[in-house]
Formats: C-alpha cells, sequence, structure tokens
C-alpha cells in the first residue's frame, strides 16, 4: 500500500478514505468524561468509548476497512486470521457484512463468550493450542490449503488505517489535547492513533500502554528491532500480540512512547471504570486508565484521551473474583 | 407547589424551570442503540442513559431540583431522607453542593458501595433495620429530634419535577416514539416521564415497569387506591417503595400503564446489558428491558425508549454468580 514502505507512513488521503468507507457500518462511538476520574488523575480526561462499538471493540473498524479493500478473487476465496477475540468477532462480522466466508482460529483458552460470538456471525471457528506458534502455523496452514486470504489483527496497512478512525473521531471532536493514550498490543491501534494525531492534531503526544507482564513493544522500541514474546500471561488478553514490521515502522517514525502497567493495577483501574463509570471495559482496556491511577505519565492539569479499546468479557470470569475461587 | 393539588399536574413551566435549575449541576445524558436490543425484541429502542448520570443514577435530578428549591432557613437546619442507596447518594451530593448538610437513613442490607459512596460526599448516614417501618420512624425521630427537613425519595412534586428532566431529554433528542418504558417503584421517575410526555410528545405513550414480586403500582392503578409492600423481596432493591399521593395521582391522571416482570427476566436482562451492551446497569434499571426481552409489550415494529435509570451494583455481588456462592 502507498506510502508504508519507507517513510513507512500510511497518507493522511488513505486515512480520511478508511473513515468515509466505515461511516455506513460503525457507530460513532461517544466521548465521556468522568468527575471520579479527573479528580482520581487531577487532569480533564476524554474516553473514547470504542467498547460501545460494534462487536464490543475497535477492532471492527481495521477488519471492516480491510474486508471492503479485497478484490473480488480474494473475497471469493474466504479470510483468516487468528485472534484470542476481539479482531475474530470483528473479521466475521466484517465478512458477513462484505458477503464472504470467515475463518477463525481461536486458542483454546478463548471466553466461550467470545467464541459464541463469532459463531454467531456465521463464521467457522478452528480452537488450537494457546500459543502464538500454534496459532500462526494453524493460520499457514489454512492459507496453504484452502488458498484463505489472511487478514492480520494489526500489522497490515488496511487494519490500521481502519483503526485510525477511533482516533482521529476524538481528535476532531475534542480539541488541543495534550495527549492520547491507547493501549498496545499488535500495535494496530497505537499506530493508527499516532498516524491520526499526525495528520490532525500534531501537538497531541500519543502513547502506547502495555503491561509489564508483555512488554514487548517497549522493548522492541528500546532495542530499535522487533522484540517477540515468549507466550507470556497477562489479565489482558487481547494484548499479547506482538508489533510487526507495519506498526513498528509507523510507531517507530512518530516517536511515540509507550509505558508499562502492572497486572494488579490493570485489575484495579477495570473495577473503578466499572464501578464509577458505568462502563463495561476489558483488561485489554483498563491499561491505559491504570497508567493514569497509578500516575506513571505527568498528566496533572492538562488535557489528556484514551480510548477504551474494547468491552468483551466472560461475565462468569471477573479478574476481582477470581482470586477467591 | 402549584398545580399539584387536583389535578394533580405540575405545569410545563415547573419541568422547564427545573430543567434550567440542574442544567449546570447534571450530565445531559447519551442517548445509545443496540443492534442486538434491537433485534431481539424487533423493534427501534433508544436507551436513555441514567446509569451514566452523576452519581450513576437519574435520582440525582431530583435531589438536585428539591435541595436548590430551600429557603435559607431549610438549609440551615440540613435535609434528611431514608433510601436504600440511589436517592441517598443523590441527597448527599445535592447537600454538598448546596453547601447543607445531609443525614441519611440507610437500611443496613444496603450494599457497602453504597454506603461508602455517600458517606464520601460528605454526608452522615445512619443504619436502621431494613424494614420500611423501622426507616420511617428513624427519619421521622431526626425530624422530630434534630429539626431536619425531609427530602422524601420520590413523593414530593420538587423531586417529581426534577427526575422529569430525563424524559425530557430523551424526548427532545429522539422523535416520535411510540413508547416510553421506566422503572418504578416510589414513582418519581414515572410520575415525572408522564408528565414530560403530556407537554412534549403527548402521542407516546408511557408505561412503568416493576417487579412482580414488588407489584404495588400496579395493584394501586387496579384498586384506584395506594397499596402498600409488606417488605417484598427482589433483586432489584432499588424499587422497594411505594406510590405515594402525589406520584399516585399524576400517574393516574395521566393514564400511564404498569407492567410487572418476573425476577430471573430482571437478572437475564441485566446480564444481557452488561454483555452485550457494555453498560453496567443495576438490577431496577433492568426492569424495562425484561419487559422488552420478554415481550410483554406489544412493541414489533415500534419505536420504544427506555429510561436506563442507574448503574450502581456492589461488583462483588452479582446477581447471576450468586446462587452459585
Amino acid at each position: 500500500m502507498a506510502g508504508l514502505s519507507d517513510p513507512a507512513l500510511l497518507s493522511a488521503a488513505a486515512l480520511a478514505e478508511a473513515a468515509e468507507r466505515l461511516r455506513p457500518h460503525v457507530h460513532r462511538t461517544p466521548v465521556l468524561r468522568s468527575g471520579w476520574l479527573d479528580r482520581e488523575v487531577g487532569a480533564e480526561v476524554f474516553c473514547k468509548c470504542e467498547n460501545l462499538q460494534r462487536t464490543g471493540a475497535f477492532k471492527l473498524r481495521g477488519a471492516l476497512n480491510a474486508v471492503f479493500s479485497l478484490g473480488d478473487d480474494e473475497l471469493a476465496r474466504g479470510v483468516v486470521a487468528h485472534s484470542s477475540g476481539n479482531h475474530a468477532q470483528a473479521l466475521a462480522l466484517a465478512a458477513r457484512e462484505r458477503g464472504t466466508r470467515a475463518t477463525l482460529v481461536m486458542p483454546q483458552s478463548a471466553p466461550a463468550v467470545k467464541v459464541a460470538a463469532v459463531r454467531g456471525y456465521g463464521a467457522r471457528v478452528i480452537l488450537c493450542p494457546p500459543t502464538q506458534a500454534a496459532r500462526k502455523e494453524t493460520v499457514r496452514r489454512l492459507v496453504a490449503e484452502e488458498g484463505l486470504v489472511e487478514i492480520h489483527s494489526s500489522n497490515d496497512p488496511r487494519i490500521i488505517a481502519g483503526a485510525a478512525g477511533a482516533a482521529r473521531e476524538l481528535l476532531e471532536e475534542v480539541a488541543e489535547l495534550d495527549l492520547l493514550l491507547v493501549p498496545v498490543g499488535g500495535g494496530g491501534l497505537l499506530s493508527g492513533s499516532a498516524l491520526a494525531a499526525h495528520y490532525h492534531a500534531p501537538a497531541t503526544r500519543v502513547i502506547g500502554v502495555e503491561p509489564a507482564a508483555a512488554a514487548t513493544a517497549s522493548s522492541s522500541l528500546a532495542r530499535g528491532e522487533i522484540v517477540l514474546s515468549n507466550d507470556p500471561r497477562t489479565v489482558a488478553d487481547g494484548l499479547l500480540s506482538n508489533l510487526g514490521e507495519h506498526t513498528f515502522a509507523v510507531v517507530r517514525r512518530l516517536g511515540a512512547a509507550v509505558a508499562t502497567v502492572e497486572e494488579e493495577a490493570i485489575v484495579t483501574a477495570m473495577r473503578g471504570v466499572w464501578e464509577r463509570m458505568k462502563l463495561v471495559i476489558e483488561p485489554s482496556a483498563a491499561v491505559t486508565v491504570a497508567a493514569l491511577l497509578d500516575r506513571r505519565l505527568d498528566v496533572a492539569g492538562r488535557r489528556a484521551g484514551i480510548i477504551l479499546s474494547g468491552g468483551n468479557v466472560d461475565l462468569d470470569r471477573l479478574p476481582w473474583l477470581e482470586t477467591r475461587a
């Protein structure tokens, strides 16, 4: 795709085109404030509620953009991806809306509610062992044997351009944000958000947040090359992916920083948002709130945007109740 | 207050005045749609998210309107009320914003998180046995001994005028609703909503929904006189109050109907909203969703508004997990 070799950047036009293409298919999610969060953090915090997006996560944006970019031959073959959940639901719905068939490779450890939701959108689900290696190998086999078209969950310019839409809407709606915090796993949301800020709010500093237990984005930026994780364990199971060549290039080129948060802080932040903001968010979405509550970043007196990236949670297994079981 | 004797109706001007008085102090809560809910119900459903209101419930509207209507002498004495939770939080915050002191009588069975929130707003909490009789007696004693001014949680024209604001905003924002469903306990929200519809959308039919286990509003309308409950047990602990003379008069005069829902349907609806809409609502707020999902009302093909009245829940005690403990 044009512009994504060196200098590694999708164009403003590519972002605008994706936004236009997606408009009929996505919710323009609300930006909510919280007196509690502002007081706790000592800042003005603007929460872009992508947990209220269709399929319960921002991931729909990238999946739709990718699937609606496919040619007839590719649509006839069908699409495949591996995902612990949100990309799976997103790709399943995107495929249904575009009239093609989706196959999702999901780890056996995925919450039952996510697997059921994917099947509910009419997609085929293939379960595999919960390792990155097994997931990738299963996709590779399906591409080879069945001719399916892989739509990676993050490392794809079409996914990045779609994911950029959430930050783009937030920056349109709220002027003069000093910071924009987003979760980072594979880096689709971070690189998309960094691009949106680059074109629409260049003074806004974009920061990714990831679990300390799976801090591969931080390590990658520090070393100047992509560091792969070794199947880390974190409550934020949506942030297990690694940066890829496309997302790493964008993040690096635009100078986005990455902060880390501890497991306990993620659970505390998640519970706080449920209790005080009445929003169901998943652990992966709570990392930015955790970074703010933990004062990992100096935001006092400033205006900070955060993207609450998703809300898909198994309501029978809440992290603050798990330890008692 | 003018207009609330017979013919029992607050004026459109009183509602407008309350809305104006409250504007700087309340959120204009969002109206959200859900593909899931529309499909399940076969209708267009518009959800007014008062769970996202300050203090987590619509109750703030009435409490603010009442406290901001007090004279200097009353403000000097301080206010008192009994409440299982949401009115308590609302009155505590309203008193703080108006610079007076609130005393809240709460049942010993109230969720710890609600008691803590009330104290967090700087109010005095007095716990009493969890019966309506004990709650009323404790308030009566405080009024007599300390000269406090009682602000009842629902049966007060100022409370009704404030509560009307949620429906008023919804009806302003969404045209041509066929129905408007709201929970009914003491009837503040139902009578306020009926008044708002009466003045701003007379073609919209207003329906209260209550737990079958605490169906005193239905009984009262059927008998033509206020029926008192005998400390019923329902998961919807915010709907234990009875209609009072003011709320009963408005509801009867405007011909609002009341439907009932079973306990299991309330829990299912609550869980559905958390899981699919990513909104934390309390059981009392789930009764309208339960009525829709259970097809208790013929809404197919129509436009229905509902007020998601609150989201204050003890996250350590979720009803769908309780039976397993």
